[in-house]
């Protein structure tokens, strides 16, 4: 039994709140139990300079978190005049899985941005940001075709994240802060709706870990995705 | 009759929602109409260099908003490296109206850090921020108190905020960002509970403003900020 | 008496050298006592871009302190890498201030920056900016004038500040630093030639100050501005 | 047949120069192909506040490329006041995995840094500065029992890196830039000397990846990182 | 004939206006012709890390200029966040020249940092600084002496520094903005009253220049310093 | 005799290894001894604002050391956020030195940057880099002409630069790190092959120093630089 009574393969309680600010094109506020993160869409007209003339829109991310999400009060950014590093990492981990399931060519002329700033963090906060990013900018695409702005969904699949780890040698799903700083190793796993891997990190936290592991964590992994694919879906299909 | 068919003297809807996120040892969300802020007060052990040996503690604030806390979306102060103007004017605006009511020797040996973080901008986000702020801070200091870091209350009155301006011609009280838009003149008032001014900031915006104009203002205010002061003692003698 | 000898409701000596340097458009050695302010108004081609194509001019103004102009010496804003809150804080309300006044209209395709330079400080630096950047803008306006670059004046009043405070329950008119330190209340009170006030930001340092405070703060000002007018008006007036 | 006729499973050229510069207590040039990083580890005196008193010493990493180690010049960090995100990334990771062979406490009151500075990339710089950086961070730990500054070796294993991917359905070992830009799925994969993976990173980059696609090349990285483990072993048992 | 009517081998006229601010310890405003400087030496508690303990004070110095000091507005390094290449080359100029004619063991436990702020610009800006440098050095020294912090003289000779170079193939001493730009050499030349040179700087600015016109240079830098001594002489003697 | 053995008008051995790495347009590795300077000359497209519509390309330097170049670690420059202002003097000296021998119009539309990393420091990093800045611009220069973007070599002359200096009373050539430490006076003299001084930076470390002395130390850098010029044109010689 687990700290908070869940089993060793059940979510916590996930909750996607849609429209959660009003100006976003996209607005989601995605919690997994305790974890809470505000995902906003935002669509700009656009792209970089490395895409100019290329017939492909972006979609970038951006992830932070209120001094206060955590245990301790942490500095902001612009006191240290340093992105940091942690942020930095998670950001373009962010941007990479949902541009995994974008057709850039049909956002042409249009950047996506997918603000994630964690309101209270418990664990899995870039995972929670993946899952609710993607609702995010579902969101934002979705009234993109309602203006006429683009003529077709520029997603093609679902990617959600979830985190799963080795704890006192079981394999537990969706770890929480607590269970996340005893962990011996640590995964965080991004599937696609259609199938397959978008991005797996695994860290040994206090020693290697092995392939055995390995199967178990992405076996446990497989079927939280599922249930937030569903999640997602529910939303999506209210929206018709 | 207003853009949101409020009387001329009437506030937005005020709802304070305390204990708001879980780890602050004081947090607030402060919500006027669609102005919605994140208020959470940090108490950390240690003071600035100017205070060392002072017998004093120390109040401060920081403000942001998310990026998308706006019609349109702004780049977080990091990307840029500069702390934008207007934040730095309204975090010191409101630490200074929290020190205002703040016996700053009774926080000796600590620093109480006011996070004011917009989540949703629709005119009067600096009020909003000292209002709530006020409560995120006396929940502080309450906690404080409870757990025998100090021994009374520091906080010798309340404080709160409200803007009043001049939109055609007419005085009203608590504009909203679209009635901000079009205003005179435009005045942000900072009052004690125990009467007076902590602080007035008026601009002319379209032209200068008249003594005449100035004394509606603050008569407005004084009936707002009352109705503040009300909706914060009711969460406080609700603590007890 | 006063701690200069002044009595409550007089300036200290003010003095305006025009074209103060000789590679500004405008330029004025601006002081009201001790306190000295370098205001340096430069003309140039182009506007800021939220201004593109509309027909407008852009006026702005910059405000910093040599690192000797107070008793101590403070480090330079490159030093910390942050421009101070305080000089952030200011710069904008000299330029709200000047932009009052101004018909940016006529200033169509060109920014003028006002560069207010503390070289000595000894209270009241932010309204001496104000009062000699105004002057500096007009010259700088005038040179445009002469030099076809504009058609028509761009400023369509005088603007002038003044602090006023209370000190040992007196009202003050423009506080000396060593007054400002013990002010109960500190006003810094911006006027337009035409009547009315362009800006009013008022502090309760020590305890709130109350409407007959501000009341009596205002009308010194309104006196002490009267002064600054006429000074300012003797130089423009022998310019032609 | 591979774009360089390797087979493969089969690494690059590798090529450790050990005390490569002259003043790092430990120094190596790593050369994989083409691929070239300086590794040096510099021990000093004194660890990062979160470690004071705790009996535990330090190891960090960072990672820059020369502005030319690229087809294209990129500008230096310093010329855009931001470390690249890229960077961040890659330096966290090569920290991550030095300490996850270190035993702190044998290194209690001392930091090694560890610098990776790429002076010609082509593929596989992370990996590189892994497994270069282990055997600069040996050599180092080395020369401190040598001068008696620790009493022990903290180094429990080695620690290696290799790249595989997925390209044109085969799985490739040790991917130069080339075979990288055109790869469906790229993981970098860190292994212990002693049994067991210590990082994962795998990205479908142009589709999402297999699990079985996972297994091929996980086989062919161990017997990658066998190599490495066997070429740093050389040039350790050469000293003795 | 120059263009201002000076002979080769003249100085422009000089000024140095001693206690030119109030607060600083010591103050100059040096004048070189149109080039005007101020430099202010600010006496603090304290050394550098790297001489504590070592039984020596510091001196060191910093340099900017006014936005508007030159023809056209530059930005202040604050706005780019970069301190200019040229104002970090010139300062640290400064600084080694003064500290060549400083024992500083003689101020042990102290930091005279020797600010030099351009007012205007027109040639010879960093000799300027380092002749009116001196003596705001030597104001401030010999107010620690009266003090009574330290208990003799730290300045073992005077410091002074001129520009000279080839204009049309003829040598002259102490450039002007506009001869500064068409000149064939430019030189500055930092002397010691003791006699020797204490730091020389020679460019070819259209093409190289030859030993012989370097030792026409050194010539009139040697005459133009011999006067800059006198006037600096002067000023020290007037204080006794 | 000196530390190393050699006379004091003597090198300390030269190397230029042409092709150093294989992207940049023009690579060098340039050593003087211990000294060792990566100097790689990079072609771009454009030229900097001021230049626009002039006919001129640019040519400009940047020069940085790795952390461990030295005896004991130095931060990097991206984490204080400062380029140091050893490196910006140093980087500005380059480029003139480099554009005093370039023809700008032959260049027109492009700019070349030549980046010196110093990968290990023993004294005279800034003449080994225009020494080896100048082979791998020319190298540059050179592939531009071969593929056809430029029609003519820009570079009208060498130029090289060699440190010398007065130890103990003596004039030697080229000192290493430790004998510069000791130095009573420092010169780097940078010439052109065509005859004459590129750039004379001369310092007195300890005491001022002579005209007689200054006499010793060109006529030993001109013997240095020969020989410095001799082995540059060897490897152009070689590229016919």
């Amino acid at each position: 039994m687990r700290i908070d009574g869940r089993g060793a393969g059940q979510l916590r309680r996930v909750r996607m709140t849609a429209d959660y600010t009003k100006y976003a094109e996209g607005s989601v506020l995605m919690e997994m139990g305790d974890t809470k993160v505000i995902c906003n869409a935002s669509v700009e007209v656009g792209v970089p300079p490395f895409l100019r003339d290329s017939g492909k829109g972006w979609v970038t991310a951006e992830y932070a978190m209120l001094p206060r999400a955590t245990g301790t009060r942490s500095r902001r950014d612009i006191s240290s005049l340093k992105l940091n590093g942690r942020a930095a990492e998670i950001q373009r981990l962010i941007g990479r899985a949902l541009r995994s399931v974008t057709d850039l060519t049909a956002l042409d002329g249009y950047t996506v941005t997918v603000d994630c700033d964690v309101i209270q963090a418990d664990g899995g906060t870039r995972c929670a940001s993946v899952t609710g990013g993607y609702l995010a900018l579902w969101l934002a695409c979705r009234k993109m075709m309602e203006r006429g702005l683009i003529t077709r969904m520029p997603l093609t699949a679902q990617v959600a994240a979830v985190s799963a780890g080795v704890v006192d040698g079981e394999v537990l799903l969706d770890l929480c802060y607590e269970e996340d700083s005893s962990a011996e190793a640590d995964c965080n796993i991004i599937l696609s709706s259609s199938g397959g891997i978008v991005e797996l990190q695994g860290t040994g936290e206090e020693r290697p870990f092995t392939e055995q592991e390995l199967k178990g964590i992405l076996s446990a992994a497989k079927r939280g995705n599922a249930a937030l694919f569903r999640a997602q879906k529910k939303i999506m299909d209210a929206r018709g």
